[in-house]
């Protein structure tokens, strides 16, 4: 039980964690200062749920694990996030395309992580779905006004949406971990978020003058720790303080 | 005494390991085949020199520091690596350019390098020497294809000679460890080297139907550890082996 709720948490956390990490590789160089500054913000939220996140797990496992060695010192094949979160910055269409894709899971699945069994993860999301709510209202805005902008932001748009789109079935799959959690009343079946989830997505995507992507191929594995070969250039990067310093604290 | 010709040896092993590291980045994404292996292969002699010298220097050093640790274990700003090696594959041109601008150098060093009253750097030198004067022959004729190529090819190489050419002074900086050891006959005096240098890589740049630029402009610090920004996320990726698991060899 422990370990499943260990891991359980991790799969949600690790998603915050590494997109997190990709909006805050933008902190200076985003298209424009607003955008640069909203994106680093979405970074900061994103952090501040980590946080509460791996706190938690930290005091579920018991031992002398401090929430920055779950965070920093795991290696790649321990990262449970879905592969959607770790794809790169290619442009602007495709950081915005992915925070839209997931925004739209994330928003929907806290809705229902509210209503866990479990007090503390209940706590949490009803503090993180006040700032994903507003994310998600950013990144589709953005999509809607660059799907519906000029030929060559609908184009990058469109591209951005059709190469992501491969990503997106894997939200709606469930590790074992999952299926105990879920059983237990404490997680979300997300298999049961899906219909609305596409319906949501398709929805924004008329509105921005956007084709729904026709592809039925979806790659699937971050959850069991398979991922794309972008993580561990981003793990790299993310966890090269705490290894050159070791036990290093702000 | 033993500080400095450490030090010295560094200075030297550095600039191949840091350009080592770039080139090997581009394994498997070359623009061709042909020149994904020939990057690939100069990659591999330029670790296979580092490796001399850090055998040398953990010698040199005479406590438990391996060469491994040497290599992948120092913080940024103890690597002594001329800035220039460490500028990114932002593309081709700037591939073959900061190859090219340090190939001519390169070479040029170890020429004097073989004279060392040290024999052991004399003998590595001697070893080295055949291998650049390949990797020079490569660069620039590279530089000359493309700045003789097509107006597009003239135009990017010519650009990334341009914003290269700014890291081409430091090349003959000699820091206080280099004094001495020049002085002890052990070193080369790279400020001696110099003219050759550009008279070298402007015969190649006319050649090469490209422009010699006119910048007196010219950065440097690299030898004293002060790099530019680019080096920190390199050095991520160099070590992330090494400090996922501490004391691995291969």
């Amino acid at each position: 039980m422990k370990d499943n709720l260990y891991n359980y948490i991790l799969g949600i956390a690790d998603n915050s964690l590494i997109l997190g990490q990709r909006l805050g590789e933008l902190c200076g160089h985003g298209p424009t200062l607003e955008t640069d500054i909203a994106c680093t913000n979405i970074s900061l939220d994103l952090f501040g749920q980590v946080r509460s996140y791996f706190q938690y797990a930290a005091k579920i496992a018991g031992d002398n694990r401090s929430e920055d060695d779950i965070a920093m010192l795991r290696k790649e094949r321990e990262y449970k996030n879905v592969l959607l979160v770790e794809q790169p910055n290619t442009n602007f269409a495709y950081t915005i395309g992915r925070q839209f894709l997931f925004d739209v899971y994330h928003l929907a699945f806290l809705a229902e992580l509210q209503k866990s069994t479990d007090l503390t993860l209940s706590a949490i999301a009803n503090k993180c779905i006040k700032e994903v709510s507003y994310h998600e209202r950013f990144s589709s805005d953005w999509v809607k006004r660059l799907g519906d902008g000029t030929e060559e932001s609908n184009q990058k748009m469109q591209k951005a949406i059709n190469d992501l789109w491969t990503y997106t079935d894997e939200l709606f799959h469930q590790t074992e971990a999952d299926k105990v959690i879920v059983a237990e009343g404490a997680g979300v079946d997300v298999t049961k978020l899906k219909v609305n989830y596409y319906k949501r997505v398709n929805e924004i995507l008329q509105l921005a003058n956007l084709e729904i992507p026709e592809s039925k191929y979806f790659q699937k594995g971050g959850k069991e720790g398979i991922h794309t070969e972008h993580l561990g250039y981003l793990l790299s990067e993310l966890q090269y303080m705490q290894r050159a310093y070791p036990n290093m604290e702000w």
